[in-house]
């Protein structure tokens, strides 16, 4: 079996380990959560400080021209277009993913509309991640709209029907990390005369996306998790330049409006991507978002997203067997599947009883991985996510080692590890 | 007339002049722009470098329940709740402005239309922020609603027809700085069974607001104008307790869900007005405001908004009286109402020609205001915003005479003047 000495030998030789030196790290911890809030870039907390006290604080309401804030938002955008296989001008960073997932989602549906007007289904997936859900049927009562789930991923296709106008899809499923055929979804999608929209929260700076060459429609992304933008990151929209212009977004604010600073009565929308943009947006968190796509993008001269998913897949890869090896009679199910193919950049575990505890136990010890909550469809979750920009293989060691000795010693039955709070 | 040693005796007997040192101002600067971005309070700084280096890169996951990350839209907004006449648990600081005027119209055309459904009118004003209007016309074309327009004021009760659902007003007119009587209308609506929308964004933090005892049904308002909240600040959404848990707003993300952390597939909204959250917020920016709200809360214990209203009247009064003598023959007019209860906190003047570039000039002496392009039926506006929390008498003064400065040597003639910038 893989031991430790191993592992440090595997990291002197990692052509990515360099990449660790972006981030401050907190002593001491092995943070496999990256999935849900990415680590602070070591350069971030600089560059905010100059965006409070200079571009702000000096040059207040100028640095909206002289700052560049104004197109931030597509400034950004442009920079993680290439991460997920878009083209300049297509993508912009803003509000967030619920948000933008409403704007694209009744862009679709009218685009559908327009083309067959009984093709009212939203057709997803009943493990999609649950605001995916809640938006298509807050926006399904607006529009006119169903939201239509199927149970399982090899069912999707079949479901394609002429009902239909709007696939929307998470590439990565949160809580299994399963990964979409992106590309064979969405030619299905369009063989069927439906629109295919993709939410890339756990894809985007996690695995190589490339939406044109998939025939992706339209996409939404998150900037808090893989890009490492920090707490509640404005997160981005992707349109497909064949869409944009097609029609307008209903959340019509005066950014996305044509000439904003004329203030005119009358809506008149922005051509291309910028239409996407509603309000004023938060420029410091914008700041923060642009310092942690800078860390993926530092990756671009070692191999890019192509070298950071043959890291994710040997770490996750590793840690599965570590698990498998170091864990055997604890009761511990592989959730994730083993096919490189179908696995996203996370290792999710299940067990009848205690995943909760189990996981409160590993965050006391320095390993940080969360919880999410089954139901009577889908089991509890023991969920570790792997980013390769600033994960060792011995951290991955480290976790399964803790794993083994918080099952061994049944600490995880402790109270305190029972007691649970607001977010998981 | 007032003389600038006049004005120094009048800040040496201001009991609010303590507040000042609550800031950050550039030197040299008179900073008449407070009602498009607030100044930097000085508290702000170190609360982000805590939030961005102990909450994020030290917490990192854990600051959702440690660092209290979880309900901060919901603390924040009891925060503001006072300044603006509200009980706690009624309001809450989240997304943009546009995005939570989108959330109560559609609250309040449903309840309208639930209770007469040929009330499919937005009554509003053409003079309203174009925000307002672009979200009305992007909203009604998904709820099947009308955007209705008059051109003044006085027109707005006769148009309360049984036709309308809701009436949708800014308090203080961007603009003008025209200030609406919020209870006098808002009865005039509930008599025609039309309920009443206030947006708040020149208003709280600037005027005193009394939304319960002027019957307001729903209001929004902005964090980065008077509540200091920085650059894009998130923006506040508030719904009478009437009205709390009768309808479900569409933008139906998780964070608006009654269990968000259950992660089950079905929409359940909150309690109260927590359903008004949609996605994960801007941590960062929500810092930021908090800091920024505190400033306006410590003026209670020396008058609060009473106090605060007290010394803006004097300051818009005192620069009125100084300009219409010192620019008297250079062709300004004032735009803003002259009559205490129908003026919010900043004066606008205007002027045929050369508007844009005077306050360029201005901007360059270190005076900044800001212009708004005017039309077919409105002026171009020179704009300056007085928040009292920051300026002195002597701020007043200075920026007076710079403005009989720049007109009576037609420096704001030059070309440099003359260029527009994407953000004016």
């Amino acid at each position: 079996m893989t031991t430790l000495q191993d592992c440090r030998a595997m990291d002197a030789a990692d052509p990515l380990a360099p990449l660790r030196a972006l981030f401050e790290l907190p002593p001491g911890t092995v943070y496999l959560d990256g999935n849900s809030l990415g680590v602070l870039p070591a350069a971030t907390p600089a560059r905010i400080a100059r965006a409070v006290r200079e571009e702000w604080g000096q040059g207040l309401i100028r640095s909206w021209n002289e700052a560049g804030w104004f197109d931030l938002p597509q400034r950004i955008g442009d920079m993680i277009a290439p991460l997920v296989g878009a083209g300049p001008g297509e993508l912009v960073a803003t509000d967030s993913t619920s948000i933008n997932l409403f704007k694209v989602l009744s862009a679709a549906l009218s685009i559908a509309q327009a083309a067959a007007p009984a093709r009212r289904v939203i057709l997803s997936e009943r493990s999609n991640f649950p605001t995916d859900l809640y938006i298509a049927q807050g926006l399904g009562r607006l529009q006119g709209a169903q939201l239509r789930l199927v149970d399982e991923p090899g069912a999707i296709a079949a479901a394609l029907g002429p009902e239909v106008g709007v696939l929307m899809l998470t590439h990565v499923n949160y809580r299994t990390g399963e990964m979409h055929d992106m590309a064979t979804l969405s030619r299905a999608a369009h063989e069927a005369g439906v629109l295919a929209v993709w939410d890339l929260a756990h894809s985007a700076g996690a695995v190589p996306v490339d939406l044109h060459a998939a025939g992706a429609d339209f996409a939404v992304g998150c900037g808090y998790k893989y890009l490492n933008g920090g707490p509640g990151a404005p997160a981005f929209a992707w349109v497909h330049p064949r869409h944009a212009g097609a029609f307008e977004q209903p959340l019509s604010g005066w950014w996305g409006h044509a000439a904003p600073f004329e203030f005119t009565p009358d809506w008149r929308p922005a051509p291309g991507i910028a239409r996407y943009l509603c309000g004023t947006q938060p420029v410091l968190s914008l700041r923060a978002l642009e310092c942690g796509v800078e860390t993926v993008l530092a990756a671009q001269p070692l191999g890019g997203m192509a070298a950071l998913r043959a890291k994710s897949l040997a770490l996750t890869d590793l840690f599965i067997a570590l698990v498998e090896d170091g864990c055997a009679g604890h009761g511990l199910s592989l959730v994730t599947p083993r096919a490189h193919a179908r696995r996203g950049s996370q290792v999710c575990l299940t067990r009848s009883e205690g995943a909760y505890a189990i996981v409160q136990a590993l965050i006391a010890r320095g390993v940080i991985g969360d919880f999410r909550a089954g139901d009577a469809q889908l089991p509890d979750i023991l969920r570790f996510g792997f980013t390769p920009l600033y994960l060792r293989f011995e951290d991955v060691w480290q976790a399964a080692q803790q794993l083994r000795e918080v099952l061994e010693g049944g600490e995880w039955r402790r109270p305190e590890f029972n007691r649970r709070h607001a977010v998981t």
